[in-house]
């Protein structure tokens, strides 16, 4: 299979966006087709100058290209694919950046055609912004991308994807779906999750102002509020798609948080202070794995 | 009444080696005895600096005090309030940094003598370490810190515990007890007791490995883990000590979790939607208030 020439990015904000930007500054030889579902977000991808030409139709944008890449809600996926797949030229990769792959799978398999090789994947990349403003070319500079190749897949196919990847700083590997799934509700959609509720409960009370909610936390509060900012539309779908796995990992959750409000309820300071030295140690093992930064309070200034 | 000369500060870790080296920094011509449960830190602090007497006897370090800071976990508070008050100073203040304070007064007021002034007071400051190296000179900047006053203050020992702490760099103000133990559980202590409980959940999976937990943390679950990396038994205390309104508050949380995890269950999008827009709105204003920065992703450069 020969290298990736002309991609096409269907949904042109955060990860859509940072792809066109890194193309642009680390595989600059490749064309880039751009479709939003907003006409105005592919006409500022043009200004902004990280997509060759703006379309108005999806089907349009894939024409000539040997990759499509789905990066838009979860939910536009299945659409999007059954639009643009009897476009799409033979041999062309159809990809996508979403954050679940087993309804992804689920939805797009029975819209392929056999002329086109789909190759889920998902970028472990982000920010809590979003929109077409939100992309920058280094957000995959040293992240990693997942593949959850279908069993189809061939190994040239996932070789021009990977190479693509990796030519905009990512590590590429794989993961079976289902997995893939279980992992990111427990270390991504779970902790989504949390962070809007905690952001919930302390919105609705009647006793504590927003104010002092707003003054005061940086005692903590504020941690959670950077997930919580993150795109509705975005996080809605990931929770309607993943939704097996994020059930059962809330039980967990709950069933955990009922085992330490019990604790404090009958006062058991031994159980406490053993849950919380374990937690502790889990924050080293991720610095030193280089996932996170060791400065203070996250090296913020205030 | 006079400014404060000496300070005792009972406990050399973060904040109390913090409020040293503020001193240090800030207000130089105030003497600082030292003393700390384990004597190696007493030493330390010597080494350090931040102190100009390390004392083995917390009752040694109160004597010539003009002010007595209780800044060790919440449980030692009343055990060092006996200890040093027969031993303090005419006229002296006995204040403290714990971060609850209905507890904190139910505890001491029932040890006070009439000849010493006690005022709760709880800096809204600090990072995830501990310990006598943890400090820095300045952790108030532009930091609040809330008395919570007894009726029986008076003015001028309330304006010379200010003056002392707008010297290190904090802004003071003054709060109802009930009510700032209130405020602090939604703001502070629920967040940390979800973050703990989080880590918790993850590390105890046995489908997921705690490797792909700490490989892929940057998704989400990283930030979490700064705020359950904090001191185990400064954290045992503040919920043992905060009992009831962490409880209350506990509740309501997870009174909302169940209500996101039922419109995930029927698949309500339009309600999983609209909460996660309004949670949006809140950071917003958090970084408005100057209390977050607006960097992306904490601005980290992992």
């Amino acid at each position: 299979m020969k290298p990736i020439k002309t991609v096409a990015i269907l949904g042109l904000g955060l990860l859509g966006g940072s792809i066109g930007r890194a193309v642009k500054k680390y595989s600059p030889t490749i064309t880039v087709n751009g479709y939003d579902l907003y006409e105005a977000s592919g006409q500022r991808a043009l200004e902004i100058g990280f997509i060759d030409e703006a379309f108005i139709r999806p089907e349009d944008a894939v024409k000539d290209a040997d990759c499509v890449i789905l990066s838009a809600p979860l939910s536009a996926f299945a659409p999007l694919a059954q639009m643009v797949i009897p476009y799409m030229k033979d041999g062309a990769i159809l990809t996508d950046t979403g954050s679940v792959k087993g309804s992804v799978v689920e939805a797009i398999k029975p819209l392929l055609t056999d002329n086109i090789i789909f190759i889920p994947a998902h970028p472990i990349a982000g920010t809590e912004q979003s929109g077409v403003e939100a992309g920058f070319a280094d957000l995959f500079q040293n992240k990693r991308v997942i593949f959850t190749p279908l069993d189809e897949n061939n190994q040239e196919a996932l070789k021009s994807l990977s190479d693509f990847w990796q030519a905009l700083g990512a590590n590429t590997e794989t993961m079976e779906i289902a997995h893939h799934d279980l992992v990111f509700a427990v270390v991504s959609h779970i902790p989504h999750l949390v962070a809007y509720n905690i952001v919930g409960t302390a919105a609705h009370l009647e006793q504590v102002s927003e104010g002092e909610v707003i003054r005061y936390s940086a005692s903590g509060f504020r941690d959670f509020t950077r997930l919580a900012s993150s795109d509705p539309i975005v996080w809605r779908d990931v929770f309607l798609n993943n939704k097996e796995a994020v059930l059962e990992m809330l039980g967990r959750f709950v069933e955990d948080l009922f085992d330490l409000q019990r604790a404090i309820r009958y006062e058991d300071g031994a159980k406490l202070q053993e849950y919380f030295t374990k937690a502790q140690k889990i924050r080293k093992s991720i610095i030193d794995a280089g996932q996170e930064s060791a400065d203070v309070n996250f090296g913020r200034k205030n």
